[in-house]
């Protein structure tokens, strides 16, 4: 293998690299912080960094996402860019864009009132005659800073470390507040640093930020695969597991706090700061995640009817469940609203505020899953819709996750075009592209508004003519042909079948017809939503118009659409950075109205509309 | 060896026995509960039983404490009675006798409010619409017997049960509580049984008392010596300990933690009940003791000025401390006064109820220190004296603890006589022993005011020249004579020897001057004191009027004497019966005036006349 040396500045950071690997690979290798909004797959364009020396060609990727003035002047994507030869990379200053992130995501200034509270006090001396003891005293002194007396409280694992500590510090010591909880002493004053995670556990990714509890600063963001997909890919399976198996529900719960305790050591080495300076971690997962994160018995959620352990918000010291954060930390655990509308709809709707919104607003957050919820602040519904895995790739002839060799978006030019994760030959095609391609299909009415493909002589549209060569049979029924087996990475065509647009029917379907239970529920027209906010990682991929057309999203919503990033990890930030929004994610679960599309009047027939495409 | 069958009524208890063991060691051998006052010493004649079959001759002691139609009736003394043939033993009914006993400790009618109560409900099916979770349910069915819900809480440990719990008892459990907060679950209705542990953790002896909490009853009382002495027999070789061996705080720590466990054992199987069913223990210790069990460094009182880490009561989860009840356990520790008035004495205030009392009282509690407090429900004084180990029977030429071989009592008679623990050869004299033995000395004359053994010839007393030949001489100086070599159980002789009296003066002056100092403080006259409670071991066995004879008690004060027995044990059961009890002893701890001797103007001075004996 041949090596290259890749130099990063600021800071002069070295790294040797593989021949063949990303600058994105190269920064990892480093350490380096740096946050890859679409993963890496080269399709926000957002991981922009200047090589100042060693500059090769732009890539075509490249060359679609960045001005042609600013690749002469060497700007490239990191993810992007193979290291071919040695190299100088100028990175953003990080911290002021991920600060930037943060902030904007919230759509507004974020009032910062963190969870925990660091508190700088000189605690008097002890005396023979009023044999006022270390607690005492230590008490008066935060009586001082405004602490209510009766109200302060305090462990005994921290009454171990105080009398060394007092004695250590010459009497000068930092108390870490959590209310009126002294959670932590540190010796001399203490108070400029506080950290915190706050964490997004999906069914299949797990997310990690590491928070400047007072500033708001994002240190560094990492992300694993949710290593509980050993035992099951999905939330059903994931059930089943903990029920069925033995010891299952122990399994899989150790497993998830053991990837969290790798992901904690893995942002506190990025940011070079110590996972003992972490006094909180807050979690948003869905409800099914929640309960196995907790070692409750998800099994209630599985069958009839449907109903979570807990709902309810919870502020739990991370010793008890081993998460390796300062012994003295706390955990707090976003409320649920029903047994399949959790934890993650709520931090989304935290994030979005939609509890505080005047006008009417659909949030969508795709996933295995889909959650829907529809309100302003004078009310709001939710409903989970079983989308399953189409929109993730699974279950298509072709289909794979979002990863290097996924085609991601489909063009009808003048012949059909693509693009592929990481530029390389295409493998499969991901949720995207088959959103893309069938909404091609269906506006050219290749296929009609029932999901059938239309034989060649029944074509109408002069511009569907063009892709006479793409229509092709494939087990007796059409299909469509993206990509030859003579390009592909692995010798096969890549194809969209029939029954794969049967598949995505299905998970349109549920989507749009959750969608339309929803504004039912709330008794008004499709046209009083103000705004539709997509949410999560394929939420932020798909094309809008693609979606309308398909009728995930009602036609007459393509222009209001607006893609929010992940925000469910955006919530748990909220959490952690103010109590008192962490206080609203209890009204906020608590107010929301959950519809159980599955007992809702007609809903069979509903959802069989909605399997229809929309035609205009 | 010799074995007899010893069968106990009612019940039909059988056991064998080996020959020369008491019908005492027979009950434990038979796990038998039965409350030895004074230990098994032949003192205090509580241990009544009555041999209905294979009765012998009664021994002294019992002729002196048991009447003699009694006798004939065949009671004798548990602890007295050897095993020299097959008997059959006839016991009082024990739990009637043990509540009667501890009501009779509190001087009155408990009024029974447990820290720990438990409320059996019907937990309300889970519904599709409304998705409530297990845990909203539950709350909503507390609701209902008049918590309220905001302030409902749980754990974890408790979240993780609710599921299987509610569906496992077709939705009718008990709720173990503790104020609002669920502590434990109970499959169906469980509110019958609700136990908890009281312990008294002295320097040398633990006591634990199994009380039901709804009844009050005593269910067991258990006792052993405390392991640490392994590691230094009093308090400041502890601190030392603790503060300077290599995890001397923790070895220390997890010893005393270990025996208390081991006493719940034994507790549960004498009681036949499960260790699972204790939902609470009470603490109370002296500081030192208090720290070390809770595994906070206790140095800072052992350094001037002496101040306790921690005074505040504490409620704690038993697992942290990993205090073997049930998981979901609670553990009350009283509060300390100072750094050597502790918790211990708190419970004895509590028990006494001197915070509540119209009349102004002297409570005193005499072990290694003696914790002497004054006062009435106006206010309170309390000191610690460092009398020393003297009353032990330590630190004695012919000194021992007040065990079998222990001569208890001394007599002036015709000729000087007394009394054997165990009844057999003397090997020694206790505590009690050495105060008749000098207060006797005292009134004779044979020892002037300060001390000093007089010469034969200067005695003016004739009672006192009949004991011309117990006044002998001990390595050049005068001693008093009190078994010959010939008659003990190790061939030497037992004495007083005027270091001996040096020692005593040392320890009652210690105590007498904290009396003193006390009685200044407050402003009164020692006549204005209306009662002396005596408390503890040690004041359960003295001759009230030898006491005072020495002066370790003033002389004015000796009809006013009455011996309250372990009150710091029934403090610490007061404390787990009663909520407002415990919030009480709070206020004790912190409305007790606490007076340092060592900085009390004139101490030394007032010290010096304490040594001296009240002669009239």
């Amino acid at each position: 293998m041949n090596y290259h040396k890749v130099v990063f500045q600021p800071g002069d950071v070295l790294v040797e690299v593989v021949e063949g690997n990303t600058i994105k690979e190269a920064m990892n290798d480093a350490g380096l912080e740096f946050d890859f909004l679409c993963g890496g797959r080269g399709t926000c364009g957002k991981c922009r960094v200047r090589i100042s020396e060693g500059l090769g060609a732009p890539v075509t990727r490249e060359q679609e996402l960045i001005q042609a003035k600013e690749l002469d002047e060497g700007i490239r994507l990191a993810c992007m860019t193979i290291v071919r030869n040695d190299l100088t990379v100028e990175l953003p200053n990080q911290k002021k864009l991920q600060h930037h992130i943060l902030i904007e995501s919230v759509e507004g200034a974020l009032e910062i009132e963190p969870q925990l509270n660091k508190v700088f006090v000189e605690v008097e001396k002890p005396s023979r005659e009023t044999q006022s003891s270390d607690w005492r005293r230590l008490k008066e002194s935060l009586v001082k800073q405004g602490y209510e007396d009766s109200k302060l409280e305090s462990s005994v694992s921290i009454l171990r470390q105080m009398p060394d500590a007092i004695r250590g510090a010459n009497n000068h010591i930092t108390a870490v507040m959590y209310n009126s909880r002294v959670v932590g002493i540190e010796l001399e004053d203490t108070t400029k640093t506080m950290l915190g995670m706050a964490f997004d556990i999906g069914t299949t990714t797990i997310v990690g930020y590491l928070l400047d509890l007072y500033s708001g600063k994002e240190l560094s963001v990492v992300s694993t695969l949710n290593p509980q997909t050993a035992f099951g890919a999905d939330v059903i399976s994931r059930l089943t597991f903990a029920s069925h198996e033995e010891n299952g529900l122990i399994k899989l719960q150790s497993t998830v706090i053991e990837a969290i305790n790798k992901l904690i050591v893995e942002a506190v080495q990025k940011a070079s700061v110590f996972r003992n300076q972490i006094y909180g971690v807050s979690i948003a997962a869905n409800t099914c995640m929640h309960h196995i994160f907790l070692g409750i018995n998800p099994q209630s959620i599985a069958v009839a009817p449907y109903v979570p352990a807990l709902s309810e918000p919870l502020v739990l010291d991370a010793s008890e469940l081993k998460i390796s954060i300062n012994q003295a930390g706390k955990v707090f655990m976003l409320p649920n609203i029903a047994g399949f509308v959790g934890a993650d709809t709520v931090a989304v709707l935290l994030a979005t505020e939609l509890d505080q919104s005047e006008d009417i607003k659909l949030v969508i957050d795709i996933g295995t899953n889909g959650e829907i919820a529809l309100g302003s602040r004078e009310k709001m519904v939710a409903c989970s819709a079983a989308a399953g895995p189409a929109f993730e790739g699974a279950q298509i002839s072709s289909g794979m996750r979002g990863a290097v060799g996924a085609i991601d978006h489909v063009y009808y030019r003048d012949k059909l075009d693509y693009s592929v994760i990481g530029g390389g030959k295409p493998l499969g095609i991901c949720g995207s592209a088959l959103l893309d391609t069938v909404a091609g299909l269906v506006e050219l009415g290749i296929v009609n508004k029932r999901g059938k493909f239309l034989a060649y002589e029944q074509l109408t549209n002069p511009v569907a003519r063009r892709f006479k060569e793409n229509l092709i049979q494939h087990e007796g029924q059409g299909a469509f042909l993206i990509a030859e087996a003579s390009i592909t990475g692995h010798g096969r065509p890549i194809m969209i079948t029939q029954s794969d647009i049967r598949e995505l029917q299905m998970a349109k379907g549920a989507m749009a017809a959750g969608v339309r239970v929803l504004i039912e529920t709330y008794g008004i027209q499709v046209q009083d939503i103000k705004e539709v906010l997509l949410a999560g990682a394929f939420g932020n991929y798909l094309n809008p118009h693609s979606a309308c057309v398909i009728g995930l999203i009602p036609l007459e919503l393509e222009g209001k659409i607006k893609m929010i990033g992940n925000a469910a990890g955006t919530g748990a930030k909220l959490a952690l950075l103010s109590s008192s929004k962490f206080r609203r994610s209890k009204d906020i679960a608590e107010h929301v109205k959950f519809v159980e599309l599955g007992s809702y009047p007609r809903f069979n027939s509903i959802f069989g509309e909605c399997t229809y495409f929309n035609i205009q």
